[in-house]
């Protein structure tokens, strides 16, 4: 602290905050014998713990999540939240603390523990973090996206005023558990959904996941990550893994967004606005997918990339059975999502468009014309290739 | 980032936040001449501010803010809120964003500005930091309370569930300016209520304060700090500078409380419940009183401030036109005061007590027997010296 000592005082306060958390793969967290669960917190006379958990989580799982608790002789109240991103919003979180704040927990050894998609943990991590302004709480992202993204970051947040995630904090979860299995019961348009931002950390920085999604990705996707054969087993447990070990590389250096020019932003510039009108006809993941596709027509122009290039990279997306095109790109709405793109990264554009497959640079001086020729190109193909969303 | 590269792999993110803030005493921050107000942020262009001001500031001393922001070419939209304990939710922090997010600045580089009280500082502080998972903001503390205790802290928050405080962010704002030319509009009893958080840090780690308080207490309330003559001037500047200090070197090394035996929640043990619970007719400090005064009981118990010392205290209390006792004070309220602040305090007490005047231990023992028999003192002592509220 320091201290001016004049009779117009003033005190520059400094300190340093340490943060860690973990990230770790599992599988069948809750077969009785695992105790991943349970190693954080304390007993305080009686483990006690807070859980949320998505209600399609607890139709297709509740029972085994019941007995698990139960045979840890755990005392818990689990609180069931129909989370989906039409009601990701500040009420859903303040139901969430409603009922944590009656069961009443210890403030720092008794962690919420949150099962669900990336929109719950979103919504209650943000609850946790606001709660006696910081609660711990433990992660279990039952969704692709929420394994390979929503779930290994440190963002909270719920969407206000029709845009999305303008409410959040950065609060990483202690421990965050990623098991595969549960994808085994998620819908196909769900996998395709989180392959999209796998595809995103490949398109970015990583080539070799690239190739591997392009050998792999429809196998995957039938499969749902469960690796029937040896082979797809493989191929599996290595795209999981180096899609989080790339987001968590770009993530640690950078947790607090102080570096505004982000790689993880691509086809995060103009889905949210898109996703946002769209709702809830986008899933996430779409939503990105159609920016991606309209970012790399953007770079295919600038000559960032080869037309081959270009259509190696849609027949990927097709392949993965995520949309190319949305009848939401037209100009207003584009130069609307750059705007609020334009705030939200102080003052510039700080777009991400690929170089190669691999490769990222960022550019400040996209113009309304250039997005007009873009989304003409952009059009046609995706018009083509477009797939029937179920 | 540790990487286990195994199978079950796991990742562990470490990362380091630094954090600076100012607080700043200045007088006359409105005269046109004065750019403190405005070197933060930067010109995009043209400047633009959000500003929220409180009612009651906004009745005596808007019209020479607006000339302010006029004068220096800012382009400000100004919301009015009438702030008070009573609305202090996250209805009202959500009112905020609402319109800041209709008038739309930069993430970082055009600071909200918030003038009024400790409770609106807290309501848009945590609006603040929850826009855009934080925005930048400075504030402008207008009541005593709000320039010694909640205006120079790092904590947001708004009540919720029939809880004080219980959501909130710890957000500093990027700059505080304490302009005690405010409290000339006060009325008596805001002083009074500012004064309550003075003595509690004079009573655990200032004697030096607590002799000004007695000595020149009467005055700094009668003048309201203004200073009328050299010697008030000089003491009304050596409290406010010292109450700062304190707080801030208590704050410093414990900005995110993770320590949780803290000194300056001395008198923060029962009052949280009893404000609530007495809503609207204690004040913050008024509350915070009651408990020191409580607190102050419970140690002489103990044998760790004398009689003298006891009763030199309370002098002082009812020297500042501060409420010793309260009705709401009976045993079944303090007991489930007391199991809140254990949850609160993470599973113990912590209770800080008095030691002599000036210093502190914290307890973690008392027991209901303890309690009922320090509020038999109490209410003898209470019951005497209690004032009228007007």
């Amino acid at each position: 602290m320091t201290d001016s000592g004049k009779k117009s005082a003033s005190w520059l306060v400094r300190a340093q905050k340490s943060v860690s958390y973990e990230v770790r793969f599992c599988e069948d967290l809750f077969r009785s014998d695992r105790t991943d669960l349970l190693e954080k917190g304390e007993d305080l006379g009686r483990q006690r713990r807070f859980v949320v958990i998505d209600g399609n989580v607890d139709r297709l799982h509740g029972d085994r999540i019941r007995a698990y608790f139960e045979h840890h002789g755990v005392e818990y109240a689990m609180m069931t939240v129909a989370a989906d991103e039409t009601v990701k919003d500040f009420e859903t979180t303040a139901r969430i603390v409603r009922e944590l704040d009656g069961f009443g927990i210890a403030r720092r050894r008794e962690p919420i523990i949150v099962i669900g998609g990336g929109v719950l943990t979103d919504i209650a991590g943000l609850a946790a973090s606001l709660y006696r302004r910081g609660t711990p709480f433990l992660r279990v992202p039952t969704t692709l996206i929420g394994l390979v993204d929503a779930g290994v970051g440190v963002k909270t947040g719920v969407n206000f005023n029709g845009h999305k995630n303008r409410l959040g904090t950065y609060a990483p979860a202690e421990l965050t558990l990623l098991d595969r299995t549960f994808l085994a019961t998620l819908d196909r348009r769900q996998i395709s959904n989180g392959l999209a931002e796998i595809l995103k950390i490949a398109l970015i920085k990583d080539f070799a996941l690239f190739e591997l999604l392009e050998e792999h990705g429809a196998c995957l996707l039938a499969e749902k990550f469960q690796g029937h054969s040896a082979e797809s087993d493989q191929a599996a447990v290595a795209v999981l893994h180096a899609a989080t070990h790339g987001m968590l590389e770009e993530l640690e250096p950078n947790l607090w967004e102080a570096e505004l020019e982000r790689c993880v932003d691509y086809g995060h510039t103009f889905s949210p606005t898109i996703e946002m009108r769209a709702l809830p006809a986008l899933l996430h993941g779409e939503a990105v997918c159609v920016d991606m596709a309209l970012s790399t027509i953007l770079a295919f122009r600038r000559g960032l990339l080869t037309e081959a290039q270009r259509d190696r990279v849609f027949a990927v997306m097709t392949l993965l059975e995520l949309p190319i095109w949305d009848a939401l790109l037209e100009p207003g709405i584009l130069a609307q999502a750059l705007r609020d793109a334009v705030r939200h990264r102080d003052g510039r554009q700080r777009l991400p468009l690929p170089v190669g497959i691999g490769g990222v640079t960022f550019v400040n001086d996209v113009t309304s014309e250039e997005l007009g020729a873009a989304l003409k190109i952009h059009r046609e193909l995706g018009g083509v290739r477009r797939l029937p969303v179920a």
